[in-house]
């Protein structure tokens, strides 16, 4: 019973979020022919991303791992915005001023100084302000605001316009969208040889990297412990219509135990955010988490109250269990990973797909400079054990796929040189 | 410079709302050739309306005559409804369960027992209730209700339902809808011809019915102060997707000094309601009435956090300055007004379809039964005072209509004999 291949592609991309779509860019750019398959793209995640490139002042004391790659991604920043807009015809509303922290009990600022003596430590970047400084750099704060902390170099984008930069710098370089869902892996042995659409067709490629965010866990064909580790992180937003100067960097603070943000856009808007609930996989927007978000910002600017409403989207991060993300190969020949980003899928796009691209080329040399974090160790997609052996595996797809053979070369993908 | 006349109309009805939609349908069932203008029929207050047939819940000192005029017209609603379902096939979710007004704090309590003493002297049919006994009655209420009224003769219906059972109807009906904005009237002498559409028509008709709502105030081709007096009070409302059944009538309670109610659909919606601002013709949804609608039905219903958001709008009412609507001939011939119904539009909409109706019959019987309020002296367009005297008034329109003659009689429309 099988269905005729119906295309090949030297690299599939499953997912067209923002980091499925970076690193089919940058394959692309490396002369591969590249497909990407979403029924969707852009819709997911990075539809309800505020796009906080904020990697100093979300430093939290037990994931300095994670800063060191957010680091190494904010650095690839400006180069990547610019290249993409170069490329594409489309700015990003990339803006590097900064994201301002405030506190407002004396136990709210007790707690920010601590991060901040942290920060310190770690020889980051930061300045430390009375409130009255906090209000000459953001008028509109609330008059209780009682101190922050000034991460100037924290800087932050338009995920919306991340996406259509991508789609259209794909679409300039031939890149194939395929809009359709990807329901499991194509496995010929122990080799991941392509994937098969809801619809019963059949992609084949020699190199497929799974890039599907929440979703990357759900794929048919793999055994359940080849399958990454990733869950649904429910994210709520709301974006507000305020005047361009509203705001002139982004601003955080915690309200009542949960951190809440205003991040704004250059023409204006406003965007809120954002609630993290583990609610499996569902993205309804719910009465309980606009009223968090809209008395949370109340707090840190009260003048909120007055801009109107752009609109309300749910949307799910792929969490991992160590809040890491999975990026490179795994056990499995064909096969990459470049997933569980969790809240930072938008700031580690770029430094994603330059270490997926490199992997895909078979490139060893470090992706950037010297100062580059060991992503292949950090992020290992073999870190959570359990790939399945050669031969002891449970293929789905095995024998479905067996019959006519692609004509592909069997055995690990050799990295193609270019 | 004139326009041909594109159409004449018997009754043209200039208003596409629950008020002017149901006019129109009476007019039509008693035989007239009746033309409806309107740029997007339903789209406005009566989009925003929550539906509440609630006199008695809704009463206040001042407002006898409203509770009066409120009363007139829910007992028109079960056979305005059932007429309304059978010639256009729609139900409207007329619901029967009554209201109930709840307190929390012990000022909210007694501050309610005088209005339930005012209810009581007035032979209304209300329940005080202690705060256990509200629970039985809706067990979703808040554990801190201390005490309630219910009024069981209350009711309501969908407001969006009633506005396409009532196009429905007109079009079954041969009743003219005609899509365009209309800028202002014809006048010819001191007499009401008919009126100009924005885009340069012009539609002639025996009788115009201004019920414009919140608009009304602002067309052109009359004197100043021969327009209503109407202004908008913006209101804005949320809906909620929930479980049906999961309230059983419409739950109300005065929360930090507003107004705040719940109205569940029979599919399970849950309309929030509902803001009084004083904005003019500013319909944007803001983040601060999503706020202190969510705050109140939370202290009400706090299990409303839980459901799923499925719309915000924003409406303007027509508000008056006694808070009554205009209802009745004015004192320019061919001009009727059914306007300034405030919040009461769709309340009232039955009595002031069958008043008008009546009034452009020349049908001087009593509308209803015997315990009919005398709607021409309560909503007479003429109580506020200052219509044109003939041969005094400024007419703009007068000039350009006076050439080609559209042959109709001159002088003050006479009620047609039917």
């Amino acid at each position: 019973m099988d269905v005729p291949p119906a295309a090949h592609a030297e690299v599939l991309v499953v997912g067209g979020g923002v980091v499925g779509l970076s690193v089919a860019w940058r394959a692309a750019q490396r002369g591969y022919a590249v497909t990407v398959a979403d029924p969707s793209p852009g819709s997911g995640a990075t539809h309800a991303a505020a796009g906080m490139l904020a990697p100093v002042s979300e430093l939290t004391y037990t994931e300095e791992p994670l800063l060191r790659l957010g680091l190494s991604s904010l650095v690839r920043w400006p180069a990547f915005a610019a290249e993409l807009a170069g490329e594409s015809g489309i700015g990003v509303d990339h803006r590097t001023d900064g994201t301002l922290d405030v506190a407002f009990g004396p136990d709210d600022l007790a707690a920010l100084g601590e991060v901040a003596g942290l920060m310190e430590k770690l020889s980051l970047p930061v300045e430390r302000l009375t409130g009255r400084e906090c209000r000459r750099v953001e008028p509109m704060l609330a008059p209780s605001v009682r101190g922050g902390v000034l991460a100037p170099g924290d800087a932050w984008v338009d995920p919306r316009r991340v996406t259509s930069a991508l789609l259209a710098a794909l679409s300039h370089r031939g890149v194939t969208m395929v809009a359709a869902r990807v329901r499991g892996f194509a496995v010929e042995g122990d080799a991941v040889r392509g994937v098969r659409l809801a619809d019963g067709r059949l992609i084949t490629a020699d190199q497929v990297v799974l890039a599907a965010g929440a979703w990357s866990g759900t794929l048919e064909g793999l055994p359940p412990e080849a399958l990454p580790p990733v869950r649904p992180v429910k994210g709520q937003i709301m974006r507000l219509r305020g005047a361009p100067g509203f705001l002139g960097r982004c601003v955080r603070g915690t309200v009542h135990g949960s951190g809440a943000y205003l991040v704004p856009r250059g023409d204006g808007e406003i965007v809120l955010g954002a609630t993290q609930e583990e609610m499996g996989f569902d993205t309804r927007v719910t009465a309980g988490a606009l009223w968090e978000l809209l008395r949370d910002a109340r707090e840190l600017v009260p003048g909120v109250t007055e801009l109107e409403v752009a609109g309300v989207v749910a949307g799910l991060r792929p969490g991992t269990p160590d809040n890491l993300p999975l990026i490179g190969r795994t056990a499995l020949p064909g096969l990459l990973l470049a997933t569980g980003h969790h809240r930072g899928g938008v700031l580690l796009a770029p430094l994603t797909a330059d270490v997926v691209a490199a992997e895909i080329a078979g490139d060893r040399s470090p992706a950037g400079g010297t100062d580059d974090p060991p992503v292949a160790s950090i992020c290992s997609p073999l870190r959570f054990g359990g790939p399945p052996r050669p031969g002891t595996g449970h293929f789905p797809w095995t024998k479905e796929e067996r019959g006519p053979s692609p004509g592909r070369t069997p055995g690990p993908a050799a990295p193609e040189a270019r």
